[in-house]
């Protein structure tokens, strides 16, 4: 097999949604070790990886992140089953040495703060969207969020590390609850060129 | 169909790896109108969608692409049958009365350039994520590369506009050559936690 099946492609792109509302339905820690397995997988640069992920499935956890998030993030947040927190870690370049053994990838970062930074976040970020990928590949749902405040939930579930906050990811078995109209999606010429 | 057989999914993570060597098979327009058709449904904040793309297949846009790419990047680009470039609009947010019809989200950036750059970055991040796996998943293979001079690659392909580069992807059918021994991935408990 080289290519997916177009019922594959509609599972990863075209028919699913952001969710808003879930299944009661547990994800078990199995599938998000499962997730975890596929998303160290794809490429980052120099295999840096340097998102880090607090799965909050726990009330207590859910609880400590509530004050943080946006109004219209709580109702939906409070009744996911899983949230991702992906963070990314502002001193990734210490595992390098481990991660990179072809060469001292390390050296390319050390005392350049801007380029770690955007490594970190652009790496992370791209980790995020994998996971998405990754969790609908196996038959969960996400709903991503940027609708919080970030100190706080750094401050919250990072605290005292180089670990700041990217993103948040409900994740679960979706129901149609509060599906949004599907917005417009526009043609190639709109946003790509060919040259 | 609700999720991903195992072939399907080392299509996109397992199996799949960064390609430096590319077959003299060129890769049609209508294969990265396909490609964006998928990209463009995967979700983004607010469906910002700030990704703008360029495609660069012929010789001329490589030629111009070159004094750009660090060194160790050259080659495996000048050989490639297409490099994405993908850049991010800073003024994303004059599209959002088209793309988010649902409420008045451009009030929400207007004058607010942290969170322009933020969203901008992180958004078109996601895209790019969702283009490597949209890549894969249509049998495409992909080396994403962010060794270049980002200054040079935005005056040069986006000149006078609010875009900028974020990183490159090349794409075709990729070959063994000069493919890097899989480099090390960590386990769950590594970088990840469950609260």
């Amino acid at each position: 097999m080289t290519q997916l099946t177009d019922d594959a492609l509609n599972v990863l792109f075209r028919e699913a949604r952001t969710h808003n509302g879930w299944q009661n339905k547990p994800v078990a820690e199995e599938m998000l070790v499962a997730l975890w397995d596929l998303v160290k997988m794809a490429p980052t640069s120099a295999n840096c990886l340097p998102a880090r992920i607090v799965f909050v499935t726990s009330d207590e956890g859910r609880e400590r992140l509530k004050p943080h998030l946006m109004e219209g993030n709580v109702a939906k947040t409070m009744a996911a089953p899983v949230t991702a927190i992906i963070g990314f870690d502002m001193e990734f370049y210490n595992h390098l040495p481990d991660l990179f053994p072809h060469a001292d990838a390390k050296s390319w970062f050390v005392g350049n703060d801007q380029l770690i930074y955007d490594t970190a976040f652009r790496n992370s970020t791209l980790q995020g969207g994998y996971l998405i990928m990754a969790a609908r590949a196996l038959g969960l749902n996400c709903g991503p969020m940027s609708g919080f405040n970030p100190e706080g939930v750094t401050k919250e579930f990072f605290p005292g590390t180089s670990v700041k906050v990217n993103f948040l990811c409900n994740i679960g078995y979706g129901n149609d609850e509060n599906l949004f109209p599907r917005s417009p999606r526009p043609d190639f010429e709109k946003f790509c060129s060919i040259v």
